[in-house]
């Protein structure tokens, strides 16, 4: 059977998601997971790989088993071969042919920023606290520029290696929620960093430090020098994947 | 000076509130904190202390001290000197005579339950994860008797060494928000593990072991032993106090 599992994790103590020899990983301890649950090596595919310290609500994966646990018990068994900051919460059977990373039509990511003079010892590692005042108005008419396909090359991490830097968003929304900002992302596929330095970009929009058409500028040099810091992995979530 | 300081704080890692030679406590980081920040040992008089693994977004704090600090920028030099688990996320000068516990009126706090068959990463140790079934409508009928003044004898956990176990609730409430059902509390004050006992009681008898009559039964029979299971540390909150 091939099996989807719907996963989540607290990013704060993996070395990333990407396996790493001596390094503790999503990758590595989903892996591990797999491996005492089923009791063999088991080739694991996802939908994609996030930055290190970034969290994910709704990360997935698919492999093929064949197993006798009933497939509503499969989170339960999983999450016992798990640590505490990685969790299975979901599982289905999928079509043979269906495949993580291939299959996926959409994500969507949330960027969340925690607007406070102080830190708050609750969000710590779990938002960008920002202590400085933010246009939303300016944020959200610099953002409109960024969307359908563009090439998002001064929105890539320079150590990226990526020869295709054209992707495409499908919608870039700001919530006010308290003193909560979300920056919600929908787009098929993303660049290494692309949302933290659209993010680190629109901030500074929104601070002042630059107008409204300092993003359509940085997206038409296509240079990484000419874009905003990149906000820190600690606010980023990947929500979920839309199959 | 007299000043005011309003504290969060992530109680994972915390050996509990209270002072404690050779351990992690909450009031010992405080205490380390304020007095690298004024240079001098001083004395500091809390709202209240809470439990080992409670967390709080609204614990209070008062100290008289004489300092150049402005008071704007007073908390984030004591955060600068706090560990990232604490924080000060206000902090305002009040009368001489203020006193965080004596001058409290009410406290106010929220016990976070989690409904899903599944555990998940982002919530642990930040919520209760239940797995079954719940009736809110036979909890909240269940939880009016105890509001008012009674003896909570029933609901104090067995190491707690106090003579007068009379209290007074003003009000508990009961909000469903997705798969978040949170338990508030407003009072004066509460017994050590009181509205975790009363959350673990009232969870039995929202998944069917028990009647709603049977709240009522415990409060008569002033014995711990009659009541439920004290819910887990990790999913109360204290909220704010008022002054």
């Amino acid at each position: 059977m091939n099996i989807l599992i719907k996963i989540s994790y607290d990013g704060t103590n993996f070395y990333g998601f990407q396996n790493q020899p001596d390094r503790r990983t999503v990758e590595g301890e989903l892996a591990l997971g797999v491996k005492k649950t089923l009791k063999k090596d088991t080739k694991i595919y996802y939908a994609g790989r996030t930055d290190r310290g970034v969290h994910a609500i709704g990360q997935y994966a698919n492999f093929h088993a064949d197993t006798t646990i009933d497939i509503g018990n499969l989170p339960k068994v999983l999450n016992f071969n798990l640590p505490d900051d990685v969790s299975v919460i979901g599982a289905k059977y999928v079509d043979d042919n269906f495949h993580a990373r291939f299959s996926a039509k959409k994500k969507k990511y949330r960027y969340v920023v925690y607007r406070s003079r102080y830190r708050n010892a609750l969000l710590f590692n779990r938002a960008y606290q920002y202590p400085y005042e933010l246009n939303t108005d300016k944020m959200r008419s610099s953002l409109a520029c960024l969307l359908g396909e563009h090439d998002y090359k001064s929105f890539m991490g320079r150590n990226a290696i990526v020869k295709d830097t054209i992707r495409s968003i499908d919608s870039i929304e700001i919530i006010e929620k308290g003193k909560f900002l979300y920056f919600d992302f929908i787009g098929k596929s993303f660049l290494k960093n692309m949302i933290r330095i659209i993010v680190g970009t629109a901030l500074e929009i929104g601070n002042g430090r630059y107008d409204e058409t300092f993003m359509k500028e940085v997206l038409e040099k296509k240079n990484r020098k000419s874009a905003g810091p990149t906000a820190p992995s600690s606010g980023l979530y990947l929500l979920d994947v839309k199959y």
